[in-house]
């Protein structure tokens, strides 16, 4: 059953990054195909890059069509249906934290029954929530958005480290999934309502 | 023989895929070593992807160094040959579609070999074909190539269809090989001669 | 022995490489974790790549944490340190310069390792090399600095040439690693000083 839940999580996790990923096609007047690839990428990139350093065989989609159907939906739903969403910015911004919180914990639970140490789980998990929106702003050629936005991977780092504390500490699976999970989403929407940063660098002055 | 068959074939796609690379690195005015990564890179890129992600052991060009010195070859010699070539930007455009197809049938055939469904073999088969041109375009800090032209992935997904769907009806594999790369060839060959496209979305007004 | 003293070498050409990252970092003028990010990056990516493609079992972070904890630790130090640092540009060129120097001699002494062609730890020696550089690059939208530089791919493979020929020769492997890395690092060193570049391709004139 835990891993029927798991399945579950990483198919709406896929699904929420593929729409900002086809989003992101819409704002750059992509045709049909091209919100296809970006949704697909963004979609699936975290997990991917996970199982790949994990090297624990085939990544997760490969082993499972679901998850490239659901992409594929999604994006073409977006490219018929986007004219009609009214403020685009705003839910690519709440469907990307939905999905940067289910992976960071996803990420973490992967790393950790690999057999990772915690501080690697750890990274596994940032690296879960953040790769698939980094590969589609590198596409895009623009400045990632994790690196512009308020403290995108601190919220992603809290989520995944409390998971795996209680994780260690012997709670329940699903419900140190879900406080992982619910952390990330709360702190990342408390940063898009009140605006919250960290302080930034000043920079070199050249 | 269908080994070394299908060997040949995919060192003529990783070479003309090369040459992107290097009429790229051309552009941008780089010297021979930047030739020799941008053409490596653009050659090797799309079938290291689909290795890795199929986690089939070392990737292809590891097991065979001939792949390295094909593509090191086709840099040099576009390195110092380029000048003479008159109209590179056409010639760019027919080697990568050359490659295209090529590697949209060998990308699928080598995933349906590892056991992989239908479906995922349809996405490594575009993955293989597209992956290469795009890191050589992010590299190259532009908006990929596939994204702004003709059908691109759209050639590579007929292609690979095809081929996927004549190898399940049993069709021997050469033929199927051919009719899957003569497919993805003819419909980009038609969409560059008569600038097909599909239609693009009006973008979010923003 | 010689395991403990290629360990303490790639820590340290981790460190010096996400130390390039967190000067990036800077210049972009983002928060504390985007600098952990882009440090820590630029500082596994290259052997990261290497891993993955040779195929040999999780990549090398993870299987020990204290190179996530250094490159974490560079970059919170360079976070702090860095408004005092006065020359930073020079100083982002020559940590660059020696991480370089040490990850294509680490990266083609793993290919050997692993049953790789001469030609092939070539090739892994300069992506060793270079990888970090290109993603840390590419993921702040700019053309990488290894195509912009005085020959530094020349450098990389000068250096992993000169160790896997020493190593082929038979001589002891600290001693092939030394004269590998200090090739490199040297015909760097002048480069920087002196200037030096290869003749660029005058471009398509288009």
């Amino acid at each position: 059953m835990g891993g029927e839940f798991l399945h579950w999580l990483q198919l709406v996790g896929v699904g929420v990054f593929a729409l900002t990923g086809a989003l992101a096609a819409a704002r750059r007047k992509l045709d049909i195909f091209g919100f296809a690839l970006l949704g697909s990428v963004t979609g699936i990139g975290g997990g991917t890059l996970r199982d790949v350093l994990l090297d624990i065989g085939p990544v997760f989609w490969v082993a499972d069509p679901a998850y490239i159907l659901v992409c594929v939906a999604v994006s073409t739903i977006a490219f018929f249906g986007v004219p009609y969403l009214a403020r685009s910015e705003k839910i690519l911004l709440w469907a990307d934290a939905l999905g940067m919180a289910l992976f960071c914990v996803l990420g973490a639970e992967r790393a950790l029954e690999a057999g990772a140490f915690a501080g690697v789980a750890l990274v596994m998990g940032v690296m879960s929530a953040t790769f698939g929106g980094i590969v589609r702003d590198m596409i895009c050629a623009q400045l990632p958005l994790m690196l512009r936005q308020e403290i995108y991977a601190t919220c992603a780092a809290a989520g995944a480290g409390l998971y795996i504390l209680l994780a260690r500490l012997g709670i329940s699976e699903q419900a140190a999934l879900l406080a992982g999970f619910a952390t990330a989403f709360v702190i990342r929407a408390a940063a898009l309502r009140f605006g919250w940063t960290l302080p930034a660098h000043r920079g070199l002055g050249d």
